[in-house]
């Protein structure tokens, strides 16, 4: 196992470090999309946060489900706690999984195991990356290269929480809670707006253009290349410092109101941007939820939605030809005009 | 098993939940297609209305047969009847089947059971979802993205009620009488209008643009995802209420007439608005006839009619270049200048 | 096995009900093409005439031989000949096969028994669908959809009357006498030239625009299908006439003459209407002759051809570009020429 | 065993008749492509043919090798002889052998014998259809429907005589001495230039436009297929005089001179037209030497080469856009020309 | 095995036999590409020089190594030499093997030997046609209709005389030196400038005008098809002078100065022509030294230079669309200028 | 294993010499591209400069694992490092490893041993090329012909050091860090910008265009290919003078540093160049530190950076459709103007 970049020594990339916390808080947000040029350390940034987050505790079953939540407990762990046979539980770092490319569907579902078909004729399922990622994260490197149904797939898990196998001459299911992370070059082609709309946040990360930054990541960089356990004692304090607040949020997030006012702001900045559907603003609240929760904040008030809209929006907006601005500035202007208002 | 948001708390959408139950009516209707915008709940409104009705009575067979009717009971529940054998039946909820993405035409028509063929050299048949959603409903997300021939195939078997199997050196057949669902987004690629004309009905489902809707959808879906036992309960009574009218319905449709004064009525209607073939007509008086049962009428009428029309003809008018109205608006119409006539 | 619609109960649609029972009269007349929209009954019109004819006795060969016809007998029944073996016969109904969509070309040739040949190690033939319609009829509907080779090779076969079986190291041949009937919508794409020209005869259906005939359809479609047994027996005396005029016709069939007279008619219709080959008026004069034979009349006269000239050259004919009529109206044309010279 | 149409019962048609019989006469002239209408007879003639050509005697092994060609003979054969075994011989009617559609690569070639290679581990060559047409004819109707490698693979093994097979762990080769016979349509797409070349002949075929051969035609078509057997007794004396001509050509073949004065008038004449390479004055050559062994001339003069360049030039011809003529107008003109000088 | 049309009896070609001739002495030189109309007897010019090769010794193994050339020995040739193991050598005919139409990549590159797989789970190689043409020739016909992929495999082994293989879990390599022949038609597709540029040589072949050489060739033709050893026999002393002079300059070739003027020549040739690399020159400097050795000359002056340039270098002329002439001219033209200066 | 030619007589080609040797003082650089001419001897300057290098120590595993490297040792080797058990290691040549035109992705990355499967039905990974070409170089011709998926697949490894399978039921990971080298001609087709800007180094390679270099280079490829053995002991000191002065900068290179001034320099660079993200300017500095290494510099300066600007960002640039001088141009000017600056 490789040793992560430390997550508190990323230079700069404000927005994707809040994605990815407020996807670490409240996983049902329903994934991120980074959009953005090669070599800004996105993939970076997702292994890092992973590494920030404390062990989990996972039953001995090959989707490591968690103990405290038998309701998504898979076939095998049900069958135990029928049988009220004592499960072992052992501690496992956060799962970050990289889609590979060339990775086959079957892989990525899971497949029949030809081995013990052949040898024991038996029809035994074989887990795949969606099991491997089930409560931590799933990075996929250019995803506008990846074929629409893959994506769709990859949607369809996260957002269920389930994998619903059918092939192969299997049918089951077992649990897949994870975050997917995606990131694509629009300029490489782009996603189909059916899929945007399924990610929760979308942020864009872009080149740092000051010097002082840019040298300032490639030593960095260079320095934790040279020695990666030396650099990365340096930011041990830091990295905690992150986990708890990650932490406390989690069991804050329960008790975080949100106002009917909240919600009809919610709302009004939906229609005003004319998103299809009311995934935008459920996923804004949601996400100016976990914000609050982070932040130490009983409730979610307009400053918590003001901040996420364009996380949370921006990538819902149809294309409006005559407004060439980009869409995180036409979200921006839209919190402007109603903040005016 | 999930527990499924009630049918009960789903917000406005009237016409997807008036199609939805009329099919539960009187399945032999032939499907509803729902058109619109994603993030619209419609593949949470079928999962309610199945889990609103009453379980079945099922026989121990790979298909559920139902005991009432043993002319269609399959070819192991036959050969039971024939060998005067006990039939041992089960008490089974009502199977909502979603075609997952990527899910094999093997897997949806039933195939050669591998495990037995390779360990016994038997030829045995593995049934497929179709089997699965005898009696229930087959729910298709993105209908517009499945390849023509899986829709096709997928009509045939909904219309015949019967799942005939020529591959693989296997040839039986099974029945398969279920509702197709299919929900799709006229903008992501349309449906031929060979397949359109096959759906019994259609709605077009729209995000909710009042506030004040928007609000309550939002709460409501955040407040069953949070605790979903807890907000199932509140609904319980006005979810019972609508399994009583469907089973009522069920009972008295034997009964209601249909004056020939309607079916000339609804014919004059098909011809004015000039769709192919008799289907459309033959859907509107069942359709109509299924309306008055839910509504306690004797006899389908005129306003049975009326109000069913756009559900049951609009798909299947052919694209007028000279009138830019909507076809439902077309139906409306048309239905207008009837009753004035 | 479900109950057909009764043959007479059928409203209108003459020429198809006229070109099916040519057709049973004398299969080698050559396969028949129904366009037109969907929705018209066609399906329900070749089950009702197959269920109308009476059964027919079959050898116990998975190819049901003829014991009439020992010349066309298979191999099986060939050897048994040989040996002298008495054959058993059995009674059976004529079959009507469906080429169901997604139907393999293995599932229709037949192929290898794969079974057989994995566990005894021995290469069997396993008859397909070409072998269940021998002696019976063929539907395939949206003929138009399928593919091209296909389409030629269930000619092939329905020409020759036997299915030369080249693959999977197979090589056999088997008897495979049908009347393939082929439907499909113009407006859906066309077949080629050299399909169209296979047919021995074509029909239009539509829709029909009197209301009467509307309402009686939908009655009696719907009367039929709430009570199948009751309303079939209301029909009995009426279908067995038919079946008695089409067995009459099949025994009078070799005495009816055809003169020179008629044969030059015939001739001086197709090179009027420029019709390539000699299949037109071959099929036209053995339809005729057929036609004669119904009616009970001893000699084809030019009344015969003239009223089956639309179905046998109409889809022979070349598009001219300067002529607007459909073709079946140029046939018709050309008929009243050559009867007005 | 179908009884075939006597061949002298076929009405018109003479120029694919001489090529066929030329091509029976000496079977090294390369093929022939009949191009035309369907329905006008082509596959029937060259069955009609092989039907009239006397059995032959041929070797007890797969390809019934020729007990006359030693030098041609299959290993089999070959180790027979070396071991000084004693052959049996067996009469064999000629064989026409029917590409039917959808006949796969492996059926063609030949291929591994499956059943032998899984039950007893042996690697064995299971024959194929060019195995099946040694020593007569192959017919492919619309060759123009073929895959080009096909149609490529098989004009090889025309050319050379012999099946070389590299495929599937096979590497053998046998003897393939067949007329290949193409027919196809011009207006369902054209075959490549060099696959043109490569056939030796080329005629083409009409619908028949006069009345009295179309009623001919119909009325012999239709007792034949009335009945076979009486019809074909009635052509027994002039089928034998047929044959005779054929066998009595095949004898004097040897012996007919091809004075340098013809071969310059067929060097000319392939000049003046353009045409590639020398296959066209080769084969020109030898079907004029086929033609007066036939006619019983002791030696090829210019009257030969003119009745047969139409045949063995017209579809070598590159298109001329300046001119407007058929190409076997055009090899008719410069036979004129030539005579003319 | 057939007899070869003798090699002195070709007529005319001199370009072609004079390209093969000089691979036969240097097969380093790196094949020949023969472009030009077909029915001009490039295969029977290739199947003829390889006749009058020598017989040739080769070991014991599948790959006939060469028993003088131990350091290009396969690894069973390898293995025996350690083992001091005597060889045996057995005399063989110089290989011309043909690549099949249809021929598979496995065939050519040889596989898995799959028998010896399933019943001694032994993972063997099955050499391919490679490993045939070892030490001879390799003929593809119509080299510009086979996939890219296939030509430039095939031109990597001819270029490293070794075969690399990797895959199907095998992972091996042997000696694979031959001469690639490819023979094409430019009107049918050419091949792409990277693949032409590795050929060695080019020349193009035409039909010949003169009406005497026509003459000539179609009686030498139809003579040696009649009677194949008769014929030969007249050239055995011609073609015995063929295989000495090859010899003899195979043995001179080691003792052929190329002094440096004759280099800078090349060079400036290559320059003048703007040809890329410096590929064209080594092929044209070594080409010019096996001519000088068939000549029996002492060293490479300028006539060798100057009468094979286009044969080395007119195949790697960038197309230049200011001059029409043909590359073969353009390079006569660069030669006659380089002269003059 | 054939001779290579000597690094030391590769005849100017300076730039690609510099970028090879670079990457043998520093892997982590990231693979080097060589666009041009064919024949220019890339593949040739690839094996002579793995031929210089010393032979290095590997540990008995199928990766040759670094014993020097403990921590990036493969499965094998740490579970003996676990068990205590000593490591053999043997000396081996540095790898450089072809891949072959027709690999298939399984030999490249690995695949089931199907052998092993079959027979002892037990499930063992086979090591692919990127197995054997750890620790050494993998070199690909004509990258730009390679699919761009297995071209990403060979980036990702090479980036990161480690080859991932996760295919055929396989899950593992190896060690695989190897110099990445692709040679390619932009005028057959270009690699996407994505996967130019993963390569560190890129040069263009010429066709050299004086007299007397050309001639050196014949000469000494024939010299070569005559008598291999004495043409590179003449070489053999300067070979060697070569192999010292890579392995002294490996030595050094950790003690050299880089200035602030330096990376702000580089950054500047890549700021007027508008390069993406900043995996230019880390390449360069990086680069540019080897480079001191090898001139014994003890720390980066701009010389080193201006030096070696064309090799690290010139293959980053985006196209600029005002600028029409090629990318090398445009780095070299932005070079000389912040020296002017």
């Amino acid at each position: 196992m490789r040793i992560a970049f430390p997550f508190a020594a990323i230079v700069g990339q404000d927005q994707m470090k809040l994605a990815l916390s407020i996807a670490a808080v409240d996983p049902s947000i329903g994934g991120v999309l980074v959009f953005g040029d090669r070599g800004t350390g996105k993939s970076t940034a997702v292994r890092a946060l992973a590494a920030v987050l404390p062990q989990m505790a996972g039953a001995d079953c090959p989707y490591h489900c968690d103990p405290a939540r038998p309701d998504e407990a898979c076939e095998i762990c049900r069958s135990r706690q029928k049988g009220k046979r004592a499960q072992k539980a052992v501690a496992l770092p956060v799962p970050v999984v990289d889609l590979p490319l060339g990775a086959t569907e079957d892989r990525i579902v899971g497949s029949l195991d030809l081995e013990r078909a052949l040898s024991a004729g038996e029809k035994r399922f074989e887990p795949g990356l969606l099991a491997k990622a089930h409560r931590g994260f799933l990075y996929i490197d250019e995803i506008n290269l990846l074929e629409d149904h893959l994506v769709d797939l990859l949607l369809d898990v996260a957002a269920s929480g389930e994998n619903v196998v059918e092939r192969e001459g299997l049918s089951l299911r077992h649990p897949a809670r994870f975050v997917l992370i995606g990131s694509g070059n629009p300029e490489e082609g782009e996603l189909r707006p059916q899929l945007l709309d399924r990610f929760g946040l979308s942020v864009e990360v872009k080149t740092p253009t000051d010097l002082k930054t840019r040298i300032t990541v490639v030593k960095r960089r260079d320095a934790f290349e040279r020695d990666p356990a030396g650099f990365t004692a340096t930011y041990a304090a830091e990295n905690a410092a992150v986990r708890d607040a990650i932490l406390a949020a989690r069991n804050r997030l329960g008790g975080v109101a949100v106002p009917d006012e909240t919600l009809e702001k919610a709302a009004q900045l939906s229609i005003r941007l004319g998103t299809d559907g009311l995934r935008g603003e459920l996923t804004l609240m949601r996400a100016a939820r976990a914000l609050a929760a982070l932040q130490g904040d009983g409730a979610v008030l307009w400053p918590h939605l003001a901040s996420l809209a364009p996380l949370a929006l921006s990538h819902r907006l149809r294309r409006d030809p005559l407004d060439e601005a980009g869409s995180a500035t036409r979200v921006e202007r839209a919190v402007g005009e109603l903040e005016a208002a």
